[in-house]
């Protein structure tokens, strides 16, 4: 692609909700503010599917303060909206499909558009490599840049994702105040903490940091990329018990039996409620009941859920810090040496002291791959991470920052 | 009772945890350490059973430094350990019932016990109450004071209860943070979020605070004082979908129907899981069914659980700032004036400035009563709170303060 375009830019948010996509769209903010290639920044209401009906905003004219950019920096959850709209594969004869990719291009062109950022996971790099890839055989000069977010950090190519080190940190904070909650009593009681990740523990992983910190972290972790055995489990809470009597087990929602079977599955099986319906209770619901059976003890099931992706109210500096100047540097890049078709990605020099540099690599070797938790982060018997996943993890939860507070609850900026 | 008795002080803490039951605990720490009066101040782990068993510590030997007690009003969950131990009726004739107190007697004389504080809940109101009565029938010089606690703000006779201001931060915060992330589709969803709260529901009101200060509130708020119609919750759900796609619920885990079952009841009967277990899902989840029938759109069931009530790092500074001086006061007046037989009360003399004065009152009218959310906070319909009741609820969760971090997770004492 050419250096030095001139024009417009425009970005979009895409795929669930973090804490960070917010700092990132803020980052491509800053470096299309300083850059003297871009003129307008348009934001796309809903992504890519929001474009397609025009419902695009001026964000130098909406975002007018830095006292606004700095609270769209500490805000959580897409502040444009999101989407989880696939695009056709941009070599198909289909016309239907063409159509998608005129009207997109028509938009672009209608609005000087020369930079297009798109924030996301996985499948959003796969919107990213599609509108690249159109771009070039229409001979549309554009440069594409995906910038990574996910909570899941299972995006390959980059050490971590934007998002990933608050989600971390809520989770690993948590699980210490959950300690202290269930250590209370001294009846005997499990405690199971079910934890986002359907294919990749990464987020289970982070409840064990304190392991290494203050030898305070659950007794059990379970993640996704070992098969589980109920009966050693049974066999591990019995030997936890001659510990203590409270003990915490940490589970990945994705967790599956040998034969492939998800834990929680199951539980959607015959089950009926009041009004005659049929549901699926989820993973730490259904050991819950086997633990139940088995010991006879006091038994709790806690599903982490949406907190883990959007409590804004617990941000890691770091993770803030990191997912802004990823995003900065992808605007530069773009203008700047005229990548294209990238997404940006962390690579992690050193771990103690920390240093992490910001750089891209081809969208097309990234997309749709999951990038999962490696056996040497596991202990051998599966039911606990190494010190060596913990250290990988602490730097990324590191700092605290806080966002603005009024009549004691966050103020969290409304596009 | 005799003022100024000279002697050796005793505390506890029993009940359900809250993030301010240690901040009382470090309030009785101080108010003991500057009063002439008492010369050693012991704990006893886990409440009235630990103290059966001669568990018990001298808090100025493990807390001897100001940083430990501060770090003491900023850990969440009984520092000491709780029970939830009913002393027998000290009128009954009962050998057995007798020998429990002549037990704690015994313990008293041995240590010079002079002063009993006793921090918890209802249960552990009647526990005061109890002693209190005994050392009166046996004629011991004994000072019994009550100094409450709970998330669930249901204890009569004070404006709040310690701990609930926090719990209710919490819940606003959190909220603040669900209603986002539910924000960033276009589709239509439902979001059930469940709160703590069996009689009483305060916590649940918490969630919509945000409707008075900057209009960001749950759609729908349901309390367990009304009951509950499930015809009208979908018609109050389709009113919602007229003005936005994604609708957010907030109910008390303890809404019944009219009846008098409970909403989440059903869910026990006829579930079975992978293991072939029966098991009880809970209010948002059986909700969430009925709504996935009814609508066919996406439902979200969310259990806030633990957090609630053990977030530590999320603590009002006003609740913080009164858990505290709670439990100065509750030895100053028990020192100095003879008080005893009592319990710890707030009385607000003004909600806007919000100035609120420490009191006591007589346990005997308090213990084992349920405070309940009045009718004039609750709107006619039942599907939300009223303005004068999210205003009773802001100054309690006012200001912020933070525990100290280590390796990115909160530091907290361990006794």
């Amino acid at each position: 692609m050419k250096k030095n375009l001139i024009g417009n830019a425009i970005v979009g948010q895409s795929g669930g909700p973090t804490t960070a996509i917010n700092a990132t769209l803020a980052g491509v903010f800053r470096g299309a503010a300083e850059s003297p290639y871009i003129n307008k920044l348009y934001g796309m209401r809903n992504g890519i599917e929001g474009m397609l009906d025009r419902r695009i905003i001026d964000l130098f004219e909406v975002i007018d303060t830095e006292e606004k950019l700095r609270m769209l920096e500490l805000t959580p959850a897409a502040a444009l909206g999101s989407c989880r709209k696939k695009l056709p594969d941009p070599d198909s004869a289909s016309d239907t499909d063409i159509l998608v990719y005129e009207k997109i291009f028509r938009i672009f062109a209608e609005n000087n558009i020369k930079y297009f950022f798109y924030i996301g996971g996985n499948d959003s790099m796969d919107t990213v490599s599609k509108i690249s890839r159109f771009a070039e055989k229409c001979g549309y000069e554009l440069c594409v840049m995906g910038v990574p977010k996910a909570i899941d950090n299972d995006l390959i190519a980059t050490d971590h994702t934007p998002g990933y080190g608050s989600a971390a940190k809520y989770i690993a904070t948590t699980m210490q105040e959950i300690i202290r909650d269930c250590a209370v009593y001294t009846t005997k009681a499990v405690t199971i903490v079910e934890i986002m990740g359907r294919d990749a523990g990464w987020l289970t992983a982070a409840s064990a940091v304190g392991s290494v910190i203050n030898g305070q972290a659950p007794d059990l972790v379970y993640l996704p990329e070992k098969a589980f055995d109920l009966e050693d489990f049974f066999a591990s809470i019995e030997k936890a018990f001659e510990k203590h009597p409270n003990i915490v087990v940490a589970v990945s929602e994705g967790i599956r039996f040998a034969d492939g079977r998800y834990v929680g599955e199951g539980t959607q099986s015959g089950s009926v409620d009041v009004f005659g319906h049929r549901y699926l209770a989820g993973t730490a619901k259904a050991l819950e009941m086997a633990v139940k059976v088995r010991f006879g003890c006091k038994v709790r099931a806690v599903e982490l859920n949406l907190p883990q992706r959007c409590a804004g109210h617990l941000f890691s500096a770091t993770d803030i810090k990191e997912s802004v100047a990823i995003g900065k540097e992808a605007v530069r890049v773009a203008a700047e040496e005229g990548i294209s078709g990238e997404m940006m990605i962390f690579e992690r020099a050193s771990t103690e002291p920390y240093v992490c540099n910001v750089s891209h690599k081809k969208v097309c070797e990234i997309a749709n791959m999951v990038k999962k938790v490696p056996d040497e982060f596991i202990t051998e018997d599966g039911s606990f991470v190494t010190e060596e996943c913990c250290k990988y993890i602490l730097p990324l939860i590191e700092g605290e920052i806080a966002p603005q507070y009024e009549g004691g609850i966050p103020k969290y900026i409304i596009l």
